[in-house]
């Protein structure tokens, strides 16, 4: 017999009954019964009652052992008939009477509970991580992490793709958010840097020939922490194709995505069928007022500044004649709220650094509200007809300039369809926003400047960089979405040293600072390079999204905490001063503040 | 049709002909035949042949451009007959007739060539590495590293191990090694360490009640690089198992092992069938000198210190008087050998630190040589005999003291099979070494040391500890070992921390340093922890391997170079003095040393 066990603690059935098992695990709980002392024996893979008949020798053993302790149980497997069966546990027909108990490990007072649904503090979750892992819902966590992970190497392979490691000691990228720095012992006064993304290795990858790179791949920024990113580490499903185009690049990870969220949510769950709605960020902007639509919200904003204009609204017309926007954000079934719900509204809106929240309710016979009272009835007729509304709808208004309306808008959206629950359940709803913009003005210096990534390939090529507007120029550069949250850019990479020269001028840059920062791209570039694109959504993301935790660090084994620290490891640490040396380094510590005077 | 292929370049058949097809790649070489252009199309697939018809425009184009530039061939496919079919491509029956050519990148003049079997300087190969990888050994080098790697995570999947991503952002481990750092720039004067293997973690999953982990683990150590070791980071397929016997752990690894390495052996290669063979650490010593046995090598080593005991060759009487021993390495076949054969290995004996090789040849009336001339014939037929070896062998000799003559005798026993070709051919074959003593005497000080790892479960536990003298106590500690090449360490971990403070105790540190230095480890198992144990193979060995290279280099995507350095992206590099002050670190440049005076 095996010295530790025979069985899992998930395995025994009524079917087993009389056989001799052996079993290892956890005290998870400890209940006595008049003499018999019942233990629920838990490890990875369930729960297991056991027996501990009385007479002295066992129990006495068994009741100085506090829970969390280890042992291995040896005995008979007993069945359980009617109401002493348990219909929660795989394992609730039968039992293990204790013939002999091993103990291997002896727990000392735990800091908090393992069993039981008590929340405890962050700090102390994380410094005793590998207490809190053994509680079902993190235990579980971890586990849909592994096998989205593994489900998604699946999905990329059968697609012809080949996971490959790329350098985790590198040179500092050109991505633009804050790089770690690792000293190089060997050369003095040099650094390595942690990759913020395999992006330029996954593009040499392509110049070399590989054909569909992959790789779950750990990508390090030293930036503040978010409640959706962790600071310093995270993974991405990086890939990248060659001979590729946008829809081949779509077509790709469609199916990756919508299989995984199928394979992870339960019966009765609704994904994107087929092929995901493409939506060009103009509209993007123009109906959801946000770049990240989330789509199972049924509301879609309206441009009524026409309708405002030279009307008897006075500041609306003023915003509209001063060539501001004014968007309407329809609130379906609203005209029964409460005059509350529309104050709430206001207040949420000033909260959040708007003037406040117009609205208009319809009935029968016309518009109802502060703004309708001001309003002339066909243009109140108007707005109600351009948002789709009848008798009984509402609908809100925000106003201002460009950009800062349409954002606001999409935030009114949002809120708007979650008070009135309007956003659909149990649905993950994914999106593709295309056709980025290659350039934007830059408002403070009135120049042109790169909207998002320089190495996205403008559509139209040299031709149009040369010919047309760079503010009218689309990039190949697309943002995959899913229930509002951004998984992923990607993009068609610009292969070509001219086209990409070029690029840089328009934004203002000489090729001798192109050649100076990127040259390492752009000289690969220059003996033989296939036209290829990709993407990399986050994997943290898409598990927090599966697990449907509000919290990164729930779906990560051994997370940093918000400041950064292991605060179970200790790290970071001072180190001996003689490591520095090492290092050619010095301490150069900010000075203390001075103490404030009373 | 798709802009850029409907087939790829290893697609095409004679069934196919007829059909207008688009194809994409490199120009892997062109050949001019009498007006008509022959260009071999390459793609990450294989290489389809293309011809340009004459005529000028698209024959102009295609003469312009260099080897190595991408283009989109769109054609016909054409049978080719007779001689003209190339039976060493999978494409040989067809040809593609170009109707246009289209180019996606123009290739300048290349540093190196891709078609062909040159060498090249491998600074030159890494600063190019996006053109060293598409020649063909390579691209099959870094394929077999994916698709050995996916073979493992499948392997280890279908044993029931899940892999888990540790953190790469962590503590100081005391692994022994030196870390790298990463200084925290939210934490002026603290440092994160990168880990040299994630040993801390998948102990604490253990604790955290996961059963069985598993990760192609990126590890980092700041060591000078060797053949077999990359400098910087390098994959381990890190595994650990709960509630599991060291023959658990085997159990576990052998049939992985054996899997992959049949899985990527070419046909008829020998791998070691069912169990691995189990060598105590002593035996390996005495039969093979080395920890790390070749079992290709039939070689065994014979003890005769007691055969030259009072003899009359002096010199190693002398040695077996004062203590030490005398090793034979048996030469079966060699009697024939000319003189120059033995005098060859003596001059090799010295280059490595030895006073020289003795040897006998047997003959069938007794031993000849300059030994055996001194040596009584008893003794002469003693030896022949202890060493199974006939008229017509010979044997050779190492002598001196302990661990020393047995290396040497290992180094000999290595030498002699390979001159005498007895090296079993195609084949892998696997041992592990196992008992490995938990102490041993450190001879300059005279103390008691640990051996090897101090985190080890001692043979006997506690009991042994408390009652055994320390040096007679073995370790479940085991090497796994493949042709003579150790593909890992691995362990029972010490889980009972009453158990590891005496095993420190022995070792001569007092609880007071094992809590400081080891308190996180050490705290965990204070709240349950199962027994645990697991290994670490080395992935880039185990790629070598398979791929007969023997620089690590060949089987890694992109390789720092031996100095730690990435020629093609420039890494490690200087950076801006702002970024050091934000990470409150000021350089301390080794002084210059001064120039010497003429």
């Amino acid at each position: 017999m095996h010295p530790y066990r025979t069985h899992d603690c998930s395995a025994l059935r009524a079917a087993d009954a009389g056989q001799t098992v052996r079993l290892s695990g956890w005290i998870h709980s400890k209940r006595d019964h008049g003499g018999l002392l019942f233990i629920d024996l838990r490890d990875h893979f369930g729960i297991t009652q056991i027996v501990v008949p009385s007479g002295p020798e066992l129990l006495e053993k068994v009741e100085r052992l506090r829970v969390e302790s280890v042992i291995t149980v040896t005995g008979q497997v007993i069945l359980r008939e009617g109401a002493q069966r348990n219909e929660q546990l795989p394992t609730g027909d039968v039992e293990v009477r204790a013939v002999s108990i091993e103990v291997r490990s002896n727990a000392e007072v735990l800091p908090f509970q393992v069993a039981g649904q008590e929340n405890y503090p962050e700090e102390m979750r994380l410094k005793y991580r590998y207490i809190d892992l053994r509680r079902d819902k993190m235990h579980r966590n971890i586990m849909l992490r592994s096998q989205v992970i593994a489900s998604m190497r699946r999905r990329m392979t059968e697609q012809g793709f080949t996971e490959f490691q790329t350098p985790i000691l590198t040179a500092s990228s050109p991505e633009g958010a804050r790089d770690f720095l690792v000293p190089a012992r060997l050369h003095p006064g040099k650094f390595y840097a942690l990759p913020q993304a395999p992006q330029q290795f996954k593009q040499l990858a392509m110049v070399a020939g590989f054909d569909r790179y992959f790789q779950i791949a750990p990508c390090f920024r030293d930036e503040a922490s978010r409640a959706d990113r962790s600071p310093g580490e995270f993974y991405q499903l990086d890939f990248e194709m060659a001979f590729a185009t946008q829809e081949d690049v779509f077509g790709v990870l469609e199916p990756v995505l919508a299989g995984l969220f199928e394979e992870f949510t339960p019966e009765g769950w609704k994904i994107t069928d087929g092929a995901f709605p493409r939506i060009p960020y103009k509209d993007a902007m123009r109906d959801y007022g946000s770049d990240k639509p989330d789509l199972r919200n049924p509301l879609i904003l309206r441009d009524v500044t026409e309708a405002y204009a030279d009307s008897g609204f006075g500041l609306f017309a003023k915003i509209a004649a001063s060539g501001g926007q004014i968007r309407a954000i329809p609130a379906p079934g609203a005209g029964d709220r409460p005059r509350g719900f529309f104050d709430k509204l206001n207040s949420w809106a000033r909260e959040n650094g708007a003037g406040g929240l117009g609205y208009i309710i319809f009935e029968e016979n016309g518009g109802k509200g502060p703004i309708a009272k001001n309003l002339e009835a066909d243009r109140v007729e108007k707005i109600r007809e351009v948002c789709g509304l009848k008798a009984g709808d509402a609908v809100f208004f925000a106003a201002g300039k460009g950009d800062e309306v349409a954002k606001f808008s999409g935030l009114v959206r949002t809120k708007v369809a979650t008070e009135l629950d309007l956003i659909e359940k149990n649905a993950f709803r994914f999106c593709w926003v295309v056709d980025f913009p290659m350039f934007e003005l830059n408002e403070e210096t009135g120049k042109v400047d790169f909207s998002h990534n320089p190495f996205s390939m403008p559509q139209g090529g040299l031709d149009a960089l040369n010919t047309q507007d760079p503010l009218t120029i689309n990039a190949y550069q697309y943002d995959i979405v899913c229930n509002g949250v951004e998984l992923s850019s990607g993009a068609i990479r610009n292969h070509l040293p001219e086209v990409m020269l070029r690029a840089f001028e328009i934004a203002g840059y000489g090729p001798e600072v192109v050649e100076e920062r990127f040259g390492g791209m752009l000289n690969a570039f220059r003996y033989g390079a296939p036209p290829h694109g990709g993407a990399a959504p986050g994997v943290d993301r898409i598990v927090m999204l599966l697990a449907d935790e509000p919290n990164i660090r729930e779906v990560i084994l051994f997370p940093l905490n918000q400041s950064g620290e292991d605060l179970m490891m200790e790290a970071p640490a001072t180190v001996e001063p003689a490591r520095l040396k090492e290092l050619s380094l010095a301490l150069d510590l900010p000075k203390p503040k001075p103490a404030l005077s009373k």
